[in-house]
């Protein structure tokens, strides 16, 4: 499904982002729009001036090479593993089915439906699973860690448990980490050599690079070799090459940032909490909250320019991005006082 | 097999654009190195200033929208054909293998080598063969048009007549017009429609930005929506689709580009007959020469810093891309006129 068929179809539950189309839906909304509909962390890192080569000479060995060292040290990815770059985490969970295809796959849920949509794509048989057990029985299990969109976290060792079954019989855990950024101990990076591990990591969203497309599939080094076949020479664009090698070596700019959308969090949660909104979790980037008819908030919001992000298969949720200056929490905080005359 | 291990185990066959690899090879060649490896426009479109938004956020269906109207328009595609934007021409012909599996594979050489590699390595059994006849046989068929590095060219006429037995029996012909940019007349893309033809474009060569990564596969809806499906959402970053909308649509550059290369090319196959190289074929992008020893005389430029391409199967072939500028071509002249006392 492409994304523009998915929005036709039903704009709440698109993915996040899609200001275009809140445009046209609400077309009354006063300007700007406040797009909290992702996880993007809205203070981006400052673009560097590029070079020309960057955008005048096909990506080389050298440039390839300094992207792994960074992202290897900031992931902190073991020797053994592999540290695969490409267009964004979706890039892999598109691919993955392709590259590992498996007739039974398990995913920890309730979360972000890509994964279960691209396996249901090649035909595996997709079961959402309540507990890391039910992942057990399956040729391929997936936890996004933290999740998408609650924020439940599990246990690097516990995951290493749910990984080791699966070796002895050569199946595959997918850990999505795309939201682990500023929370580095909690990630299972350091075991990603393991064969039956798959670490998906996202630039994108932590560093507020989304357009950049970038992304990581940390694994062993069989699996990466396979990954590497599958994208072909040049699977990352100049522009992501450069930006992304010198910002996943800025650990002062990523702690700063986490401290930030650390603040962030909490001042919105205080916000959601006083205007009667339940916080059932998130993580520093996003926040999810729950309120009976929260689809009709979404509505409300909207038509005063804020985007959220609502989800079909829970009416009474809805998931809140982080205001990117003082205006925006400003009108979000106007408009979430007078959610209930609305 | 990586760019990295291509590299190690046979630099003059590697593709082209591996500076840092001459570099170590020839550590002693005076600086800047030149490189003629490629077949991408020295003089590329000038890069616009971009807005962060660029970055900072996922590409929106504005953005695809924009550049699907440009692409369509430059290419002349027909209104039921599908425009699918992709990560470069590669990320396709990585791709077709694994959307539309064939078991028998005809490929038109001497051409490209990706294309053979990425059907082989899902086990199609691929042949080379050398007329249009006898691609009839296969199930998908693959003609680079105009031809890398030779620049044989087949006429449209001739292309369709190749495509209407396969249509018959489902199968596809796949027509790579990387280099067809600066001579649109002989391009099948205005019968993208039909339901037996893939055709490639690449962005990246004639506009001089293969850093970008921007390319396209033209089909018909149903095969366009595979392709998609395949690629997911955001499958084009954020520059790509700001600066491939504003390039494509600006025919002016387009024409004036067409015009310099062609001039550059004249110029350079001049310099080329006089140094006793019999001029092969190739496009106005980049020229194929022939001479006896033609891999010494590729170590002869590459120790005075000038890359050329090679081509292990065929010793006596250079190919020479375009120099940038004139002291690349005064190094040239110099190196071409010395080189049989080198």
């Amino acid at each position: 499904m492409t994304a523009h068929s998915a929005i036709e179809a039903s704009p709440l539950v698109a993915h996040g982002g899609r200001l275009d189309a809140a445009r046209r839906l609400f077309p009354d909304a006063p300007q700007p729009w406040i797009d909290l509909s992702t996880g993007v962390n809205p203070r981006a890192y400052p673009l560097p001036p590029l070079a020309d080569e960057v955008f005048t000479r096909l990506p080389d060995d050298d440039a390839f090479a300094a992207l792994d060292g960074a992202a290897r040290k900031a992931y902190g990815a073991p020797a053994g593993a592999d540290v695969v770059p490409g267009g964004g985490a979706q890039a892999f969970i598109q691919m993955l089915p392709r590259v590992f295809p498996a007739k039974r796959v398990a995913i920890l849920g309730f979360t972000y439906a890509e994964h279960a949509a691209c396996w249901a794509a090649m035909g595996a048989q997709v079961d959402t699973v309540e507990t890391l057990d039910a992942l057990a029985g399956a040729d391929v299990g997936v936890i996004v860690n933290p999740n998408n969109p609650d924020g439940r976290s599990v246990a690097p060792q516990d995951i290493l448990s749910a990984a080791a079954p699966m070796s002895q019989r050569g199946g595959l855990l997918i850990v999505d980490e795309s939201f682990m950024d500023f929370t580095p101990e909690a990630s299972v990076a350091r075991f990603a050599q393991n064969e039956s591990l798959v670490v998906l990591r996202s630039f994108g969203k932590a560093y507020g690079l989304p357009g950049l497309r970038l992304g990581f599939a940390l694994c062993s080094r069989a699996r990466g070799a396979k990954l590497r076949a599958a994208l072909g020479p040049w699977a990352v664009s100049g522009p992501a090459l450069a930006i992304g090698a010198r910002a996943l070596a800025d650990q002062a700019w990523r702690t700063g940032a986490a401290r930030a959308c650390a603040g962030d969090a909490a001042r919105l949660d205080a916000l959601l909490t006083q205007a009667r909104f339940q916080i059932v979790g998130g993580t520093t980037l996003f926040r999810l909250a729950a309120r009976s008819h929260a689809s009709r908030c979404f509505a409300y919001l909207a038509a005063r320019g804020i985007l959220t992000r609502g989800f079909a298969e829970r009416p009474d949720w809805l998931r809140f991005g982080l205001p990117p200056n003082e205006s925006a929490w400003a009108r979000l905080a106007a408009a979430l006082e007078s959610v209930d005359g609305g």
